[in-house]
């Protein structure tokens, strides 16, 4: 076996169906998507993701939709396909719109670039950035 | 030479020295930052990455903060030093707070951690998140 | 033609066949998976790259199993889907238990999410992981 | 401010008093890191890494001095400078041979090598790989 | 909606016509790749991208070819598949060998393996490559 | 130690002395920059990558100087500080001109930024590109 199998609810352990059952209460959705599925052959790494991916993309300083699109721009430039998709769905779920969609493609590719050429120039950081460093 | 030279505004030709004033102008101060002097040895390219920069970052529907944000994400993951000093001093100018700030850094390795462990599983896409396509 | 076709041993010269030859002698199996048979359209890269990883994965003082491991971690964070499929199935292949692999996933999840951090914070190396440079 | 500061025990809220007392049981050391010392500005997420950190990296089917070769691994594919010397001066205490670390470094190149070869060539996975998927 | 629509010339707006139109005079081909018809929902980001790369990508002291195969490298190392496929399929349209393409992938496999050596080592620089900084 | 230390040809083994004097020959110069120093440590890998750089890097189909800005498009996507300097240098000491660097500085950037955008929409690749897979 080189590729996860998924482990439905039905199948699953008693531990694993509770984090289920609290991915769905705080989801407010009876989907439960295919990552942790995946993440339910091993318990205890299902309920740290988990738990840890509650207490980050819950309400903050950021809103929840923000916080969508720093995924998505994250999971962009390490080409995870399944997070894309996963993550714009959300972001669409949660109220982005096609003009916000656009705009984030389009900051997403212009980082990329000028990300590349600061790199290859090896240009000095300026001092007013280090500034109480 | 195998790391760039900056070039001053007193140096710089006629055609530099107006990028330079249009992003004192646009971004109301008097100070050019490495990464443009680092440019100007190619005014070609100077004038094109600062005209896609303005368009991409101006305003629109996303607001100023959130794209300064999403730009870090990016960076970070680029692990390009300079980029990451110089939009997280852009994002402070522009009034991130610290609790934002911190909830940036853990939303970004959150991201890390998930895309890691999908790619890895291989998890397959969601039919639910391929509709439309 | 944009992507590479693959060369069976019955079409390949007598150069690529020797090499071939030797994988399976040394895999003890009738199988070339396809990567070798990719890379056989240039028999030069094709013995360079068969030499090089029977010498780095050959017995050594890290043992054979821990090797492979190593080997996926880094096809995750390249996202070689190729690379992932084929190391994870020789890991298996190898005696890799299901608790190892979830242990495996866990890792390589958690040092994308601490890179990401301390990358993003510009963390200060300690003194003492300097020490002798 | 465009690098984080640091918290020396002394000026922490007892919240982060906890962790670091907890990180210096763990480990046996009076010594705490420069990175747990930046995440202290946000004890949620210092808890939180603490925690799932200790969970990953404890005993487990995989030893902790393999886990540690993994995390390097990962360390390099990330380019995160923090990480690859903190996680191979952890290596090193561990028992790491010198001989080990120059097959680990030998891994990792080979790796990154055959894993660009592949995603260029655009090789596809051999039949006997997905099987079971 | 997690994956872009294609926007077809009898769809379009005139704005985008007008670039679809500009693309098909400039490369002397009817075709339309389907990059720009995703770019199409957004006029603005569609004309900008294109004439930056029209820019980037014409005649000028690196020629046609050899820009087709950094740009297939770049690709590469950043695992873009949709990037890998077309500007490999259009550097065989500018008289790319099949030589050529072999020493492409060997160089850029090659160069993966040295760079994950000297980041993983920590290579100090060499002095004599300082010089002029 | 957490970071390589250099091996001179006075204090290295007559196998290790023997790769530094073909280092020698080939490049037509004393020096021996840090890289092949920090191999030294293990020979068989010094030999190993010495040996296979040599057959990539050698007179082909493709000429020396664009693999040498091939070599830096790659170093830049994974950026490897070490590389950018050494292959910069060797570029440059090769007849590289300036106007050259400036192009593939523009390039690279471009090409991250298609890349990204490519990526992150999940642009079907077009059937024209795939014929004869």
């Amino acid at each position: 076996m080189a590729t996860v199998t998924l482990i439905e609810y039905e199948d699953a352990s008693p531990e694993v169906q509770a984090v289920f059952d609290d991915i769905r209460a705080v989801r407010n959705t009876d989907t439960i998507n295919n990552f942790w599925k995946a993440l339910a052959h091993h318990p205890d790494t299902l309920k740290r993701v988990w738990e840890s991916l509650k207490q980050v993309m819950g309400s903050g300083e950021i809103d929840s939709l923000t916080k969508e699109m720093i995924y998505i721009a994250v999971s962009i430039a390490n080409n995870c396909d399944y997070c894309i998709h996963s993550h714009t769905a959300s972001a669409f779920a949660k109220g982005m719109t096609d003009g916000q969609y656009q705009e984030l493609m389009a900051i997403v590719g212009m980082a990329h670039q000028t990300n590349a050429i600061a790199t290859g120039m090896k240009v000095p950081v300026d001092e007013q950035y280090l500034k109480g460093e």
